[in-house]
Formats: C-alpha cells, structure tokens, sequence
C-alpha cells in the first residue's frame, strides 16, 4: 500500500568521527514519479552495512561520495510500483542500490531482479544472495586464493561476512581461525559454525601472541574486515607469500582523524605477501554462480548465517550506529513499515 | 696477495636511527681457515645496499637480523683462496652474501660462481647482474605485470634499481615517471635514460598534483622503494587493479620510532589495487634468464647504469651512510684494496 509521502534519511553534513542524528537527518518528501526510461521501487527492506559509513564521508573512494542534502545510499529490496523502463514492470521485485526511503527512483543501474522462481525469503537477497554472501564467496576463494591445509584468519569473524566467509574456509578444507569481540560469538562460530578456534581479541592479551598460538602453522590467509590493532598483529603472524585479503576497515570508520596504515606495513615486503584491495564488484559478472553456488551450499546445510531484522524505518539509523559498537547479531536487517 | 689480518666491520650495538661508528665498528681479525665443506673467499668488492640497514635491526625480516657482535653481511665478490668444499677451487671468482670483511668464511650458502666465459668487468655481477639489475627485472616484469600501453611510476628513480627497472618499463613499452631528489637526477633519467617525465620531490609542490600531471591516465604500476610521503601520493594517483610492487621503504631505515604505513591504506580496497611485497629471491631459480636478458640489453645498448666506486676497505662504513642523504650517483660499491 502507498502513499503520497516519501519518508527518507538523508546527509545534513558530513560525520567527523561517529556520526549522529546531526549529520543523518529525515525529512518527507513528495513520492517521485519516473520520467521515460526510469522506475519507481517501493522498498520494503534496506541493507545496513558498514560501508555506508565510508559513504558518507568524501575520502576518494571506489564510489563517489553520497552528496551533502542527499538520501542515504544503501542495498534495499523491493516492489516495482511504476515503470517507464522496458525491462521492469509494476509488481517485479527488485534489489540494488537505492536509498533509505519508501520510494527509490531507479534507472536500472545497479539493480537486479529476485528470480521468478525463488524459493527463498527475498531479504535472502540482501544477505546471502547479496553482498554478505558474494563478499567472502568470491573473497576467499578468488581473492584469498584459499587452499585446503592452509590456514585462514578472519576479523570480524562473527560479523555477517566473516561469519559465512570462515564457513567457506572450511568447505575449501583450510584451518579457519577467527577474531571476535565475546565468549558468545566464540561459541557461536566455534561450536554452531565450525571454525577451528576463536580468539577473543578483547580479553586474549597480546594479540599476535594470541595468533601465533590459534595459527601454529601461521596465517595463509587474512581476510581483513576491520584494519587496525587486528591487522598489524596478523601481519606478524603471515606465512611466506600469504594472502591478505583487504574487504574493510570498519576500525577506523568512525575516526575522525586520518588513521595511518599498518605499522608492521614493512612485514608484507618481509614475507613476500600480498594484500589484495578487494571489492566483491569487480565479479559482478560471476554473481549468478556465486548465488548459485551458495544456495546448493544453504540447501545441504553447508552454511549457516544469522539474520537481525529490525522493524520500523524510523529505526534505521539507530540501528545502524550498532553495526559499530559490535551488539548486532548477525546480518542487520531494517524492514520497513508500509505504513 | 693475503696477508694474517682478516679486517672486518662489526654490529658492535643495534642502531637507532642513523647508524654511527658507535654502532658499527672495526676490528681485525685471524684469516679465517675452512673446516671440510667451506671454502675462504678474499673478497675484492663490496655491494653497499639500503637493504643492510634492515639487517642491522631486530624488527622481524625475511632474513634473521645481523647478531651483535658479527660482521656485517653484505653481497661480495672475490676469489677463492682456500677450499675444502667440493665445488669450488681456488681461484675461482665468486659472488654471494658475505660480510664486510677482507677473508669470507663460506659453506658456499647462497653462493654463486662468475661464469667462466664472463666478458664483463667482474663487478658488474655486484650491480647490473646482480641484485641491482635482477631485483627490477623480476619486478616490473612479473610482480608489477606491467605491458606496453601502462604508466609506471618509479620512487628513487635515479637509484641503482629505479634507474634500470625505469628503462625496462621503457623496453616493454610503459610510459615511465620517475621520482628522483635533484634537477640533475631528474635530467639524466629523462635526458640519458629515456623516462617520459621526472618528478623532483623536494621541488615539486604538492606531491600528488605533481604525479597526477605526470601519469594523466593515472598510475598503472608504482615500484616503490621509498614508501613514506611519496607512497602516500602515489596511492592516491592509482588506477583501478594497480599494481603496488613493494620493494624498499629507504624513507624509514633510519627511523628510530615505529613507523606507521601509509595514510592513504584505504585506497588500496578503493582502487581494488595489489600491494606486493617483493623479495628478488623469490626468483632465484630465473636468475640465469634475467642475467641472459640483461646482458642482451646491455649489449644492445638499450640499457645504461651507473656505478661509483669507491677505493679502500677503511671507506666502506662512510660510503654505505651516503645511501641515505641521496649523495651517491649510481650503484655503491667498495673496491678492497689488497693490502
């Protein structure tokens, strides 16, 4: 059901440091209306990741910055509600890039269509069949080159990427090893998922120490969601030619200073290592064997992933800032009222 | 002609920073005898390289650190003078890593022996076939990947390595930018050298508008051996799947306070770039092939280098200090006078 109001988040100013109701503001607007050659998607569930905290700041990055006074950009899935594109029509349900509003207007650029015949409950699109899926699928086996008996370490490893990425690790026969942030999510990924160890890297003392004894074969493999502290103590830790996979920095997101590289930067060169900047869309054109891939994987129970769906779009910034304090279990999820 | 005195410099203490002649120190020492399976080398050359500032400290390396109270290693070239080992015979011309010392103790450990047929002044397996002109061959060519058509950018571009691993980026067709420390450096690598454009760094102005001007489509390949300010301005230049070959970080050797790595660390995941840490002997077995290649360049005149030489084992700590101020003008290298 619609109405004649656009509800929408959107950049009053740019965040320095952790951003606040100040810097992300609502406000309503009319609902827009395509031109020829667009659509119109009425959204039903907006992806919330840690990236889009990158988005709103204007670093050089590997997209333009969102533009002070516009929407929030984000992943979200919907229904198409009007269309002057040929190859959409009313009733399609779609995912993409979009914003955090009722209603996206879309060219069609970087939005797909959820299968006719999906057996899956569509947010599926924003987390497994999306990028928290697609990221360590092609991360870890592409990018991280992993390879059965090697080891691979992942930061954030309870986190929505980290945690199917280490599954993929184990699937591909390697040791999987992972850092998080409580006993809890180190149960989890340990005795729910599999991992080979975890290390809680609050309470585990000196953290390469910590590594070298969880990874006594050392590091093949570092997916790097997270940077900092985690990933100089991995950089000690790091096997001749060993892979470094670089998929975020969510330790210095929130810094509002400039935050420098990895001090132990000198022990790439030292052990012949790689560190590869990934980005899962440099294999966008490989996505459908990747969801294909994952869902064969869901389907044998090969792979478990947690979702958090929070109701309420007025909730979606709140909800947002704990994608940077670690309380989030799993995949963050806003489902938006159809009020 | 030898004589009952083996002269050697010695890690006397671990420097901070600049390395001083309280860190390193002289002292004589008995010639050396060979036990069975050693052989005694009188080394004729030294090679004064960066890298043996990195071999004086204790941050963990791909080498183990220099040991208190050792001489210090260093590439070598000389004659055998006593061998109990059964592939070498005195007399024989040998290169491989010794130590600053007239009388190298030797199991014949990354050893090597000057071909028989060699037409080249002996030395040149300390420079143009050695480390100096296999270490950018192997570079360019195989961790930077660079074709004809891309823009190589190259730091300390009128040193030993950047000055040759430039005029390969020129063979295979590149377009090449150096970075060097003086207008005269800057014209020779144009001038003599063929480099497209030179960038004096001390002159300059802002580094990354200088670079962005010199590598106008952006920067395919950076071979760094400086990291640093200059890393950072570079990081910002890359096109997207660049190519950060990591050689070197002269810009940090003498530094007596951990050094953090670079500021711009995000834009590697930005740019989905490659950060390859880089070690020469990681292609030891290609060696034959690179020194063949080389010499055919030479020979072709499609390769020039520079090398002083200095006269006088007592000079050898005083000139190796020169690689840090930028002083020297082509390959160091120290000719023992035969006492």
């Amino acid at each position: 059901m619609s109405t004649s109001v656009n509800r929408q988040f959107y950049l009053h100013q740019r965040p320095r440091g952790e951003p606040s109701g100040a810097d992300v503001r609502r406000r309503d607007l009319p609902v827009p209306q395509p031109a020829e050659g667009e659509l119109v998607i009425r959204n039903h569930y907006f992806s919330l990741d840690p990236a889009i905290r990158g988005w709103m700041s204007d670093t050089p990055s590997y997209m333009p910055p969102i533009p002070v006074g516009s929407a929030i950009t984000s992943t979200t899935l919907g229904e198409v509600v009007a269309s002057r594109h040929p190859d959409y029509r009313v009733g399609d349900l779609v995912y993409g890039i979009n914003a955090w509003e009722d209603y996206s207007l879309s060219t069609g650029y970087f939005l797909a269509k959820v299968p006719a015949d999906n057996k899956y409950p569509p947010h599926y699109y924003l987390s497994i069949f999306g990028a928290v899926g697609l990221t360590p699928y092609f991360g870890v086996i592409e990018a991280g080159r992993a390879r059965a008996g090697e080891t691979l370490l992942m930061s954030a490893a309870a986190g929505a990427v980290g945690s199917i990425g280490g599954q993929i690790g184990k699937i591909l026969g390697c040791r999987v090893v992972g850092l998080a942030g409580s006993d809890e999510k180190c149960r989890w990924i340990t005795e729910d998922l599999g991992f080979d160890a975890a290390i809680n890297y609050k309470t585990c003392g000196p953290l390469v120490d910590a590594i070298a004894k969880a990874c006594p074969e050392g590091v093949d493999i570092f997916f790097d969601n997270v940077g900092g502290e985690i990933l100089d103590a991995a950089l000690l830790n790091l096997n001749s030619h060993a892979r470094v996979v670089f998929c975020g920095a969510i330790a210095s997101y929130d810094s509002a200073e400039p935050v420098p590289g990895p001090y132990n930067w000198w022990q790439i060169l030292a052990r012949s290592a790689v560190v590869q900047g990934y980005l899962v869309s440099n294999y966008l054109d490989r996505f459908p064997e990747g969801v294909g891939q994952l869902a064969q994987w869901l389907d044998e129970g090969r792979i478990q992933f947690r979702e958090e769906i929070v109701d309420g779009f007025e909730n979606t910034f709140t909800a947002f800032r704990r994608l940077f304090d670690g309380s989030n279990q799993g995949k963050l999820i806003i489902r938006v009222d159809t009020h």
